[in-house]
């Protein structure tokens, strides 16, 4: 690896954090918030330790794979360090893990919180945690991409560890065009979103802050009930919508604006993720109908519900923990999917749900024929072997992760179903689980260990587990 | 699809079955059971139904890929049929799904019953559940062939379809030979284990029933209590050792027979297993150490559990629901890893789990550089690309089954936990889950079409689901 290298994009990087952390120093003067002082003295230090770092720069930049890798895991891990200092060092979370805990479930937009009473924080730290929703929903380093200057082929090595998805699709062929119209694209649809729950008559602060959270498939709200506590439908149907419209494929909106609709709409993803979507809220609506007083009532629910979970945003409107078994199990197959390849949700993704399911059923039939060679296909192209091995090789670590952090959370001796829920909600950047770490409940009371083990989950779930492990992999370290 | 040859084989193997059902009616006339008259009416029946199939033959037996995977799923579902009859008939299991749940979980070495008072059936009975498990351990296609004239190339097709395990290892030339040496081991091993437990004082009905039942990695216990019943340390050791035996590869002990007792030791596949049992066990005794009076019952019902989980055998000396989680969720992953290829144990088989470690592995290597290439290894050869997409096309089937069957059992809203671990128990033949399904718990309670998406989930794990997926393919049942 080329230290001095990896230095250089770190330093660019956190700077670039230090001076968006200016951002909550000014929602603190319009609130009149002491805590102003706190943002303040972090944004300067994190701007002056990016500067230093970014001094480092040998003359010419070296940065392959491994070095993109290593870039991308360290910074999320200093990214998150240095966004929750302000809510320690001022006081509003006592505990040092509680802080990077609920600084990572920001960044990683996975939405858990440790925290029992949300209304308590300050106007400048409630903003702060749902804007680093917005900032790791597209990408910090897509970010630095999109406005520092720098060289094509070697920024695709950093874009590929962090953009979601089995294939980094490029829209255009300059790889930093790509990343500004991404940006673009992000910031317009965040502020549509803002302007139609303002018509809602939602305040000013929490259209825009809910926004952010719903922009980055976060699930932060700034309500103890969440969602639930505007209570009005009107809400409740924008929010599900643009759940929905984050949810999928970026690359889809930019082929809208270029007027290219048809193709956009054939995109076979796009017709899984809402096949699924409208599938989902059918047999949950059904499911829940006794619960509730009609069938608009009951669709209200379990569409944003089914929305809020696939999307991995995780916001709630109503407590899943007292429906049915069998509307829980539907959400928490859900929790698996996630979004579309290339949005801001996470998950295993509806492309790879996809390829998994087109080979579960190529197989029978390779095995009752097996001279007969049927390829697979998606979106209308072959599938090469890369693809198919990058989709094991994921699901296999997948597997594997799960299943260690299952076995460490399990010694806090809490149910099973909490400690699987828990892995599934962090892993896949949702947000909730099911029971005490449920649509009503909170992360706190877990463990230190078990803390540590999903602030790696929600990591290694939003950088899709390589540039996480890769710090535990001595080659990576090596010299060259 | 060659009808008449699929109508040909099986009716020789329904007459092979109805033939092994004469064993219960001695057994029912030597305690002067009255339902001698029924296991003879069945097994005459069955003789004759498998008298008139094995006449359609044609000149030319065809049996392609598509006809063995065809036959393995109707010969299992036939004879889970028939084997099913004197339960039903003889009134001691008075709903016919519950009867052939039990004798598909019999057949299947899945262990799991639905009855509340076992010991309430008849010596004949008890017998026949466990004699269920011995046929289906090794497989009765295998014994077919063992006894059965044909033609070698023709029966590979058939032995592959019920052989668990990756692939078929030949163990000598000719696959006759071959079934006829496994079934020899098998017996063998049977007959030591039973004189083992009458030396410890067990009763010598009990002794053979219960070596029937480890044999297949079954579960089946004639007590309430399983083998708790017994309380014996001694008894405990036998049962231990020996489900552990039934789970290694059976080429193993053909080595061994040859003298080849170093090459059989050095087996990749053997060292993993042993190593995650001698894992497993030390992390469960130290975690359920309070629980008990000291380190040698910490450890002797440790050992016998983690043993009876990860071979899928099922019985159980211990309560293990009121153990500790971290003990369960140690369970819950021997659940999924189950016995090595080639032997009677079910699960997704150490093979696999020792290559999808390994693949994971190898793709963090290969997303830091890219550009070198390190091929897998096992058992010392190069997996070639059959095998790694044979196991992919196994996961991603496994994880689509398992997906939906957990979503159909949740239509019970029984607890998450529950329907889960229902799932788990019986599509990798295990037997007892967790909860009201769990160690002192039964499947009785189940809805209908749970018990029917149980049964579909034992046959297709026993069988390696493609023979049961196939039943509902339209292309294996095309003339030609």
């Amino acid at each position: 690896m080329n230290i001095r290298s990896v230095f250089f994009i770190l330093g660019k990087i956190i700077l670039l954090v230090g001076l968006l952390m200016l951002v909550p120093v000014a929602v603190a003067l319009i609130y009149r918030e002491a805590i102003w002082l706190t943002y303040l003295a972090v944004a300067a230090s994190t701007i002056a330790i990016g500067a230093i770092c970014s001094q480092l720069k040998k003359k010419k930049l070296t940065i392959r794979a491994r070095e993109g890798i290593a870039i991308a895991g360290l910074v999320w891990m200093l990214v998150s360090f240095f966004g929750a200092l302000p809510f320690y060092i001022s006081g509003e979370i006592p505990s040092l893990v509680d802080a990077v805990f609920e600084t990572v479930s920001g960044f990683t937009t996975t939405g858990s919180t440790i925290l029992s009473d949300i209304e308590a924080l300050s106007h400048a730290s409630l903003f702060w945690r749902s804007f680093t929703h917005w900032i790791g929903g597209m990408g910090v380093l897509v970010l630095g991409l999109a406005i520092l200057p720098g060289d094509d082929t070697q920024s695709m090595h950093i874009m590929r560890a962090e953009v979601p998805g089995p294939t980094v699709g490029k829209l255009v062929s300059r790889i930093r065009v790509t990343a500004r119209l991404l940006y673009i694209i992000y910031i317009s649809l965040t502020l549509l979103e803002a302007v139609f729950l303002l018509i809602g008559g939602m305040p000013l602060y929490d259209s825009i802050v809910t926004s952010l959270a719903t922009a980055g498939t976060g699930g932060f709200a700034i309500k103890n009930a969440s969602i639930a506590a505007y209570d009005s439908a009107y809400i409740d149907a924008v929010i599900t919508a643009f759940m929905l419209i984050f949810s999928v494929n970026f690359t889809l909106y930019y082929m809208i604006l270029l007027g290219q609709l048809k193709t956009a709409i054939r995109s076979e993803e796009l017709r899984w993720f809402f096949g699924i979507v409208v599938a989902a809220t059918v047999l949950i609506t059904i499911n829940v109908l006794p619960l509730y007083s009609g069938i608009f009532e009951a669709l209200r629910y379990s569409s944003f519900q089914v929305a809020s979970i696939i999307s991995t945003c995780g916001f709630i409107t109503a407590n899943y923990d007292l429906w049915p078994t069998f509307s829980q199990a539907v959400l928490l197959l859900l929790m698996f999917i996630g979004g579309c390849a290339g949005s801001t949700g996470g998950g295993i993704k509806v492309y790879r749900v996809v390829v998994i399911c087109k080979t579960a059923f190529a197989n029978v039939r390779r095995q009752l024929f097996p001279r007969s060679v049927a390829p697979l296909k998606h979106e209308g192209k072959l599938l090469d072997d890369d693809i198919k091995n990058g989709i094991t090789g994921y699901m296999f670590t997948y597997i594997a992760i799960a299943a260690v952090s299952v076995l460490i959370i399990s010694l806090d001796n809490v149910s099973f179903a909490e400690s699987f829920t828990a892995m599934v909600a962090c892993l896949n950047n949702i947000g909730p689980g099911l029971g005490k770490i449920g649509a009503v409940g909170n992360f706190g009371d877990l463990s230190i260990l078990s803390k540590i083990v999903l602030i790696f989950d929600m990591l290694a779930g939003r950088l899709e587990f390589f540039p996480m492990l890769a710090m535990f992999y001595p080659a990576t370290w090596k010299k060259g």
